[in-house]
Formats: structure tokens, C-alpha cells, sequence
């Protein structure tokens, strides 16, 4: 038995999350189904991030055991030609037998993108949120500022979500505007529910002037999830990827 | 009765192209029928760019006769509520009545982009081609310089296509790469029937080092299509715009 390690990119417009969900088409139920067919034994993956619905990735991680004598570097090959062309692995390697994506120390960067001009274009709307509404791009940085650093993000979780603390550590929240797209680009040990969405929700009411800069130490420290913006629709979010502290593969 | 300008970006992946085609979704087709819808009257768009199946446009123009009374710039806006979201018009406005998009001094820009990386990302795979082969970005520059100036470009002409001649002028022509992606940008009086397909698919074949970059001045000597590389597949091609030589708008 081997643990492998895969880094799985998608376009998540066409399905209800990563998530398995029966009778629903999820990143994870194509990747199992693919994998149990190509090894020919019931495959169950395990991912980094369980992305919502709508939500894209350059470079989510999923492991899984495996029995095959096929090498796990070659993996990626034989299961890209079983995949659909909106989910294609990156690459594939073994790992420890104990190695969880979720149990051990990382850095996750997320990007919101918003596509900021007077009409959308048809070509950017699949993964960026479109709005006409004139941002102020320089009160977003400096709001984005106040996110770095290890805080209770209570505030940007939703109200729903369970967790044991909503401390997370945030080591970088940049702004960044090519053309007419305006990047949130978010990197942290991990975050909660919802939280780069709700942060995106809340730059985004600070860049059009409903908010001053100012006012995201105080939504901070509020730790109530009504003190921050709306949560941003899911289609402009994107799993750029992780890394993590020791190097996975064996 | 008056002229009507509008540019309009779409995302050619589920159309036939631009060119009314009966039984087929096309980009005319659907402008015609929201418009006629709209203004109560038939109308018939002219299109500045005829553009194949698949390929995607920022601002492609088009024109139409009308009698409304609603003013000619606020068409846009009352359009895109019936168009679906794969067509976007970007702007509208009167121009003289005898303004035809094709038989008045014009630059014309298109896109060609390529993934180039070793596995093809989803989110980029409805408006770029992917290969994974190296592709020798410089080799191609060199190459791209020489498709600049008025040649005959019948090398770079279907040869199934009906033209009084095949010369013509290409004012620039670059090769940039910002990551994994390549973009071939070529800016023109006027092209051929796939003629910047023909272009990006012999600069792919220089990319790659199936030729060298000095083979593209006999490619251009030659008036022969066979001497020129494949056409590139239609979906990596964008029409980025079109500048009138006069300003349209009256």
C-alpha cells in the first residue's frame, strides 16, 4: 500500500464543490470514480481544501492509498486521460503513509478576482466577479493591510461553520490592479469558512466608498460576523495552491 | 432612420462563429434576434469581422439600420438585458448612415494565446491553446518581425477563400510571454481568411524548433499556402478591437 499525492486544477463553474454530495457532480466524486476505474479498486480521496460550489483551483492537493504497482509520479498521466478536460491533475508523487493535507503545517493562497469596468466581458466571467462600481484600489490595500497577522477572524467566518478557534494566522492579503482586474491575493496557515470571500466582500464595500480603509481593525476586532461586508460570489474565487513546511513527496 | 454602432465582446466557445447560419447559434444570429425583439423592427446586423467558430472577441463592431427613438447610446445597455452572458455589447452609438465597418480604413487587433506548460490548466483552456512542447519564445519574436510591413500573405491564406488580392499590411506584430502564457498580437489593415491562425500556427512551428525563425521571410516569398505552418486551432484566437482611421461617432 502507497499514499499518493495529487495537485488537481479545476474549473468549478459545472460543479456543487469539492465535496462528495450523492447525486450531485463534485471535484471529488470525478476524481474517485476515475481513480477506482484506472486502479481498479474503490478509490477515496482526501482533500486540502473542500472548495464551495462554483469555486475554481490551479493546484488543490488530494491524497489517497492505493495498492497499484502503477508509479505515483505516472499517475497523473494515465487518470488526465480519464478526467474531463474542466479538471486536470498537475502532478502526482508519493507521500508518507501518514501524511493528511489538512493535518500538518502549510500555506494556502486564495485569489479573488474582480473584473472592474463598465461591462463585463464574456471571457473573464467564469472565474472573476464582474461590477461597474469605480474602486478605489489604494483604500483596499490599506485595508488589506490590517488582515495580515494572527487575529480572531470570527468576524469572516460564516455564521454556520463550526470550529474549534476562529484564531487564524494570515501572512499575506495584497491588492493588485493589471487593466481592469482588480486581484485580492490571500496566503495563510489556513482559513475558516467562507473567510476569503467575506474578506473579498468587505475590500470590496471599502473600494467602492460604502466603508472607510480604517474601519477593517475595527471589523476585526468586533468578532461578529455581521461587522463585515457581504460574502463575494464564489465564481471570482481561486485556489492558487499550497505549500507545505516539509516536503511531501518521498 | 439612423446608424447604429455597437462593439461587442463575446465568448465564441458555443457558437458557430459570427456569420448567420440557419439552424446554428451564431453571434449575428443572436444579435439580430434581441434587437429585432428590442426595437420592434427587423433588423440586420453588418459585422466588421467575420470570425470563425470558437473564436472569442473584446470588441468586435457591427452596425445596423434603425428607426427607433431610443438614443443610439443608450442601445447598449437596454441590449445586454437580453442578451445571454456570453455576449456582451460594450458600447453603442450613431454614425453617419452611409458608415460600413468593412469598407473604411481600419486596425484591426488579434490575440493569439498559448499555454504553454506541462499539464493544460481548466481555467484557461475555452480562450488558449495549451502545448506542452518548449516553445523558443525569442526564435518566435525573431520570426514575427518579419510578417511586419505590406506583403502578399497568400502563404497565409485558406486556400479555399475568394479574394481580389492577398496583399496586405501588418502594421505590428509581437510575441509576448507573461508566465505560462504566450500571446501573439498582430495589428493590421486588414487579414486574410485565417490568416493570424496561419500565423500562430507557423510561429508555433518555429516556437518549437521544426523550422528556424529565418524561414518565415521564404514562407512569406512563396504565395504558397503549403509552404506555411498548420492553422491553429480557432478557441486560442481573440479579435481584441478595431480603430477607425475617422471616428465613427457622429
Amino acid at each position: 500500500m502507497k499514499r499518493v499525492m495529487m495537485r488537481v486544477a479545476y474549473d468549478g463553474t459545472d460543479y456543487c464543490g469539492w465535496q462528495l454530495q450523492p447525486g450531485a457532480p463534485t471535484i471529488e466524486g470525478v476524481l474517485n470514480g476515475a481513480l477506482t476505474e484506472l486502479l481498479g479498486e474503490t478509490i477515496t480521496v482526501t482533500g486540502a481544501s473542500r472548495t464551495d460550489s462554483g469555486v475554481h483551483s490551479l493546484g488543490n492537493v488530494a491524497v489517497f492509498d492505493t495498492e497499484t504497482r502503477i508509479p505515483a509520479e505516472k499517475i497523473s498521466y494515465a487518470l488526465n486521460q480519464r478526467l474531463p478536460d474542466d479538471i486536470v491533475v498537475q502532478e502526482s508523487g508519493e507521500v508518507a503513509p501518514d501524511f493528511h493535507p489538512r493535518h500538518c503545517d502549510s500555506r494556502k493562497t486564495y485569489e479573488y478576482r474582480i473584473l472592474n469596468r463598465e461591462f463585463p466581458l464574456p471571457t473573464e466571467r467564469r472565474d472573476s466577479y464582474f461590477t461597474y462600481r469605480t474602486l478605489d484600489v489604494d483604500a483596499m490595500r490599506t485595508a488589506a493591510r490590517d488582515i495580515v497577522g494572527t487575529h480572531d477572524f470570527a468576524s469572516f467566518c460564516s455564521a454556520h461553520a463550526q470550529t474549534e478557534t476562529t484564531v487564524r494566522t494570515v501572512y499575506d492579503c495584497r491588492v493588485e490592479k493589471t487593466g481592469d482586474l482588480i486581484c485580492i491575493r490571500v496566503t495563510g496557515a489556513g482559513f475558516l469558512y467562507n473567510m476569503v470571500r467575506i474578506i473579498a466582500g468587505t475590500l470590496l464595500e471599502i473600494g467602492c466608498g460604502a466603508r472607510k480603509p480604517e474601519a477593517m481593525k475595527t471589523i476585526i476586532e468586533a468578532c461578529d460576523r455581521s461587522a463585515a461586508g457581504p460574502t463575494a460570489p464564489a465564481h471570482g474565487l481561486t485556489m492558487i495552491g499550497i505549500e507545505f513546511e516539509k516536503k511531501p513527496y518521498i
